[in-house]
């Protein structure tokens, strides 16, 4: 199983637009940092791109990273954010983490960076 | 059973970042002060965490410590409101306790601390 | 069976916070004052309480209390927004009375009392 | 309020052919035997006719009836399915008593009469 | 067939207060003026008592009051709205007229009067 | 088939008032101008009249002359609207063009005319 | 809280028939014996009464009744079954245990006695 | 196969007037840059035009042109902007691709040119 | 436009198989035969062809061909039914006519041809 | 892009036993043999294994293959049909093609092959 932790970026085609880029994971898994449990979760990114794209191969392999890594819910979804924000400098970005029930509790995390566009 | 109040914490993450944590609980049960029977109810959170998160293990035990506690519906909402602020301190956060029905009457109760993140 | 008029009230234990109490209460019944034929209805009852709250038994037996009684739709409607006004004083508070159809119409009311509470 | 417990019949107009009658009255109420407390359900009856339909206006103050008397949800259903084979002999009848909710139970009770049509 | 075109009032128990009270006539059956053909409407009434109420029951008539006579789409809905300003003199009112298809044709008709309540 | 392109007004009975007349016609057909494939349409018209309302039978046949004509979706759609404001001059008006797919394209086109009312 | 195990039956009125008496009790809690988690459960019961119908309120205290016991998931729903097989000795019974999700599964426990109806 | 890259326009008959074309294509696929693999799309398209429209069947062979060409979900949607704007100078214009799951990863790409139509 | 009626055909490839081919057809237009006024359906067709096919684009043109013809919509049906037979020979075939409402009333057509297929 | 008209097949490691397997591919596309145009489609598929399953990877380049072949819905639907039983001669297969509008016509095609399984 890949386990790079690289996002990869490459140049935005059309940087002179503000335009928004929403990605929809359902499939990330991580490790309870407590028990060992397995955590299941569907990632949420929206994003205005500055002057790079983070390319979709790249997401597929650094969400598969997370598989045997120990993660909180409330770090890992704003480390998905600052991983997105170093990578690839977006103008604006959400990330919402929608993990699964654990212990009969259900939570949702979101975090954002930037300006929101305007509508 | 354990029966814990405390609400432990940990350090956040991020909090150079204004973020949002959405729990829902939907197997809370406390007891009618009055009549000593069962009530049952959904709890639903949100906040912005400032210092601190609150740890999901912890919540999941003080839930239960309401197992065999008197509480009417108004005032149980209002003390879980509390416990977190006392405990985790966040800039914002909102309590629902969506109560099943008695004696034909259905209540729910929402209150708020703190200033609402703007959107 | 029961017939108290009398809302029974308790101290607000949280009465520094503005906070939103809801009730349904699918079960009301009264008499038509002209025809003597039963009528039946939703009251959704909303409100924020100030120095007290209405006991949750009492509100049961006074819906129950209606139920021999004739009375027009909008009077119901206004005389239970009345009464908690009366015994709770509340800082706002709506009441809605959603009728069944009677003679091929459909009736709802809607009342308030107050400055309601900024979302 | 009328309290009349007679079911009226009038002559069926077409008693050489099998069809169906349903009725769905969803505004039953009776008292329970035990507490006094008001009870509320949906009657759902279904019958094929023989020599007699029963009359609809005597059907609204049958069920009027027991809006002041004690009944347990097993008895009343039973009693409404005995009622209407004793005052119109159906060939086949079918009682459904879909009760609210009391002490956290829902109950609902069927009994049927007679040899069902074949579909 | 009652023919009566005068809507009743009675004195508005709570003219102290803004409230709204909600009609909905699904019954609603005229005649078209120019083929004598019948026509099929929903009206939905909505209003702010002032000093009186409209009657239900001779709501009911009137409504009936219009089965045999001729009448535009538009027309009817206006006139329904002028014929509760006139009885009742409402702080506001709004009458919609939502048709059956015509010649494959839906029309629905909307009209107010007085000032909108606030929210 | 009749083909009349006058679509006849009649008085406003009502031209004090501002109301809003809605009409759903599922029925729209032409035919293409390029390559006289026939074309299928929802037409939707909303106006605030004036001193006119536009007479239903007339609206009927208007559409129906359509059936062999060519037109653009985007012409048709604001030809009606020009057509409805010179017979009948409304105060405002929209008209939507919901087109049926061609060439695995779904069209819809939306013009108004006119100050919107005030919700 | 009432802590009674015991079942209290009543005369079934109408013994002569086969009738069906369903149960819904969404508010089943009782705690797992292995480590003293709260577990929470719908419970669905059918039967067809004998001689005796089980009483309503005696049902609610026996379902209580297991809010302090630790019982397994498919251990409770056969002490159920047999529990009313002893009390009543119906003719048919299904008891049917919906448990919610532990460690990510979802237990259905369904177990019947007798032999049941024809439809 | 035809494929042409050209959107050829006709005059826009109603230029005097602001209104919306929408257009929805379900029926997008072209290969991905990197693995040749296909892709599938959903473009959605809305324009004010100013003094051209696009023609619809050149719009069916600009997106046939696709299918054989390489092409990243960001870049094509604003290429599909760039050359509705390159063509017909619309007076604001919205694209979005929704693209099928890719790795597990499902992308949404909008982008606008222009200053939207007030609503 | 086009009016032929000419059901064209091909060999059927797979002729010692028994398979169905369903055909939706939402937009067919004809006139009635008595008042002239448009009439509109959606046919739907499902057949075993024999040793032909019913080709795709002769069909969209036999469709066609209908739109100014009167015709009664039993009739129809029934017509289309009788061209395919004609033309193709089927194993099977079932035609549905389910035309728009006229005077109120909506009529859906259905009539089949040869041995139906065991499911 | 890959064009391997090839399925490859795998041996079926529980030969002793009956059971389904169901596959929707979403994303079939093909080309239009008289017109050249692009064909969008589902493909169901379902069959019960004798002795070989068909490997997923090559079925995702065989559904690739038609990309650029001009093939009649009804023989598409048939030769994977074919295919299928060619290369792992299943107990029952059944294919079933969902074929997107085509000149206003949408076409289903379903064919089976073997014995089907008992429900």
């Amino acid at each position: 199983m890949p386990t790079s932790r690289q996002l990869d970026v490459v140049p935005n085609p059309h940087p002179g637009r503000d335009y928004e880029v929403s990605l929809e994971i359902p499939e990330f898994t991580c490790v309870c940092p407590k028990t060992g449990q397995p955590d299941f979760a569907t990632i949420r990114i929206k994003y205005v791109p500055d002057q790079h794209l983070v390319e979709l191969k790249s997401i597929k392999l650094y969400i598969w990273s997370y598989r045997d890594q120990g993660a909180f819910h409330e770090d890992v979804t704003n480390r998905i954010l600052d991983d997105f924000v170093a990578a690839a400098g977006p103008r604006w970005i959400e990330v919402i983490g929608d993990f699964s029930v654990r212990g009969g509790i259900k939570t949702v995390v979101r975090a954002t960076h930037g300006k929101p566009p305007s509508a």
